[in-house]
């Protein structure tokens, strides 16, 4: 298979959808992205690496955070984590406050916003004030790169334009689901989204979740078996909102996806992907993404159905 | 009609219910209250009055507020009042997050916590910094009493627990219904949901309701007849959370209760009526309020049905 | 009062209203109705008659026939049906399933489908097969008038097209909140909804409720004092389906409206008025009929409130 | 990999659960199944068989059958039926009307109830008289056995309790998204949920969904591949009710259970698996059938993730 190959194909066949999609408006700093932007990543489990686009732009990774938070997590808190948070697909948007109410403030799965600041919750309260500085080191582990950072501006903006997710964590501490101080937890949950990586880096630090919880290029476990194919199996039920189930469909691939446009997806003992470009589509994932997707696994066949 | 009669039978056929109900927990201060106090007021609109029990003891008026806030803002705001808030019973728990969702934002009606929140950031946008102070002297007015203020230690108590109003406020900001800062509002919020008042000084503060918009003793015009007749509709059909209907089908009167124990009614063109003990009901409402307001339209024949 | 005068000012306010609403299209046989009829009629509880428009021309009384179905159940069968269907308002339009699912199949309100689908499956139990007999004679009764019958057509148009609430009793029945057999009954309701009457019998038979429960020309008692109340404050919360809370607001009266053009509504202890227009607003209430209301109210000052 | 030794595994290790778990009540013929009974059948794609427990014991397929008409519409069908049912997971019960009413009669996916119903109606659409026939057949092929017919007591069973399911039906008809006439598309649903089959039977049924749409055996094309991955993938997302990410999360491969205690699975490019036990867990999923395919994927470690 001449994964370079199929690279190319694909940059070419998206061209047409450059025009579609839009740039998300509710957090001022992402909708100054550069809508022609496009980078895809690919890494194999011995360490082949396959690029093309801006591969070594970063952008904000906003969701796809949730997927190493809660990898972190569990590492730490299983048991109580599985009590927190369910695993079920959600069938509403990501943002829905209804699910909340009628579930006493457990929500559905660790992959819509509410899930993920209860995963934060949890990761305020082994760490302490040191919750942030452990997610960043995680991510340095996971990347294989020491060159990873937030980014302040988009954090502010998001802290003040924030207000759905502000609504949830308070539904949820009113349930006494949040254990820490509302403050704290919501500025490293906006933090997290902040981080800004690149395809490349973003693909590298997937690899353990195709290598059934061990990075095969160190060599390093991060997560064992059982937890990381579980976490594959979140991604693929729960992986993209409401539009989970059409991705599962369409893609046939373990992923996540973030409104600053990146989505990252494995194949199971093969590789690990990364694709990024900043319009949306209507369910708030990125529009050629998801399309470039689509193309690599309809071109290569690998979809793990 | 001897009114000071049926009171003392009232205070009498109510004795039995004192040992159900049950104090409110999720404001620690309001579960401090005394068990046993009940008192009830009558004024009628030539300024006769009848009281009985402790109808000179203060308690903390809560969700009675919202008829006088959105008195007040109607009064000076009622156009765009009138797009930020509907006027039709809920159906569901006076906190509910769901209708909010569904409907964008827009609360069912002005006596539901988010409803009431929305009329308060109206007065917020129309007295700016000085707000709470109209709204208290806006009682200490129709209360035809200058000594009227708020309970400090009830609105920190309220402010540090008050999630759910938290989340509620957060969710409308997301939907644009909100204009002021959501920390400003909801300081005022609680601060009125925080007034002081006795059963006597809440009775007369209803008679401009109870006279179409017209304090009968005064003889000053609170707000024009139509507007009036529509906030005791409003009480009718929503004035009770999701008990409204059992309120209206059993008491058959206009009226407002708050979770510190204490209700308003009124019967048109005749009295105004408070009651207060503090024990709750499931729904929320003073559980011997209730009784006593049967009673009272049992016998005299008062309910306007 | 000059009634007759205040109904011809009525008549002629409400002519520019006609090119508005909509005629009802899911139901075939009541989208033929002409447009352009127009009827009020009022009987005060001495007896004296006010009529204006096309008030001896019948048409189907629809959902109106909830609240006579209701009273005749109340007075054979209080006890289980108010075990069976509750006195809330819904909050949601008059034949949401999601209501009874998430409430085990209990309606709201005898005033929403649902509930009056209840309420005559009651009656079923009552009087066996010859329920919607004993229907028809108790309209017989209390509009003091034996001309009374169904419309056979309107009944197989609403048999053939009424799928919402085949949906509805269906899901009450896996509830075990039916008891008959489900075709027995719907028929029953389909039939009481093909009444064919007009403003003056409506005007007649909604006097007792104008009354206390006592018919004042006859003098006879159809239903007594406490439970004749609770119907009027039912239909002041729950009789305009989700725009109950805008009725009361607006025009300030208990009433009843249906699908096939006509309102009841009663001013206690005065009188009866009865008006009919088939075209419907939003809500699916009589859109001229309703302004006919709210302005009979703004001229008489005859609200409740 | 020695099969046979490790389905004796599994069935010792599952002796402990029989304890646990309940029959269906409310179809009174599924409640006489006999709760000690277990079967499991492996068969590989170069037909290798691998049988334990009561492997030639028949049981009604109940859900099953969606997987089957389902890939029968898809086949005629598919541009209609992607119309009228989505493949998103519903977050709802199995039989969950709230969400169809949210969404204007549109099923979330095929393998809820509702959407089963809309497939079965397509059925009815291009098969008319002959539909039922026509699934039968298409059971028959894919099985590779003429001996499977339906249950009329079973049949006749759901008839007369599938309140549910008319009222969906019902509702979907009031949304237009049902053709035929209810009665005769609720018969042939009630027929298809009603066919008897063995483990044996059911895992060479799907052999075709785990290799890409052509039965491995007869060579025969069921299904083109990208058709064939699809199914499997809402398998995945909405195979289990609202246990679907559990199932995912703990089995990880693609699967699908009926009430009758039977489930499905597929291991793509490997093998399909049948299991069956009669009594169900919370979610209406087979208890021990559950378990042998969660101890089936530990240790095989076939799980798709």
């Amino acid at each position: 298979m001449d994964l370079d190959a199929i690279l190319k194909e694909i940059q070419e066949e998206i061209q047409k959808y450059f025009t579609k999609g839009k740039l998300p408006n509710y957090i001022p700093m992402l909708a100054q992205a550069d809508e022609s932007d496009f980078a895809m990543s690919i890494i194999t489990l011995d360490g082949e690496e396959y690029h093309i686009g801006c591969s070594n732009k970063k952008f904000s990774i906003q969701s796809i955070s949730k997927v190493f938070t809660f990898t972190l997590a569990l590492e730490h808190y299983s048991k109580e984590l599985y009590k927190r948070v369910g695993h079920e697909p959600s069938g509403d948007p990501f943002n829905s406050l209804v699910q909340l109410e009628y579930e006493s403030g457990i929500p559905r799965n660790p992959f819509i916003n509410a899930g993920a600041i209860v995963t934060t919750d949890c990761l305020a309260s082994i760490f302490e004030d040191n919750a942030f500085n452990e997610i960043l080191d995680f991510m340095k582990k996971v990347s294989g790169d020491q060159n990873i950072s937030f980014d302040k501006n988009i954090f502010i903006s998001e802290l003040g334009h924030g207000f759905q997710n502000f609504a949830l964590i308070n539904l949820m501490k009113s349930y006494h689901n949040i254990k820490n101080p509302i403050d704290d937890v919501i500025q490293i949950y906006f933090k997290q989204c902040s981080i800004m990586m690149t395809t490349k880096q973003l693909a590298h630090s997937m690899l353990f979740l195709a290598n059934h919880g061990k990075d095969p290029l160190t060599n390093e476990s991060i997560l064992n078996e059982s937890k990381a194919k579980r976490i594959n199996s979140l991604m693929l039920t729960c992986g993209h909102y409401d539009a989970s189930g059409d991705f599962a469909y369409k893609v046939g691939l373990p992923g996540k996806s973030g409104v600053g446009g990146g989505i990252v997806a494995v194949v199971p003992k093969k590789m690990a992907i990364s694709v990024y470009s900043p319009k949306l589509n209507v369910y708030g994932n990125s529009l050629i993404g998801t399309k470039a997707l689509e193309l690599f696994t309809t071109k290569t066949g690998l979809s793990i159905f």
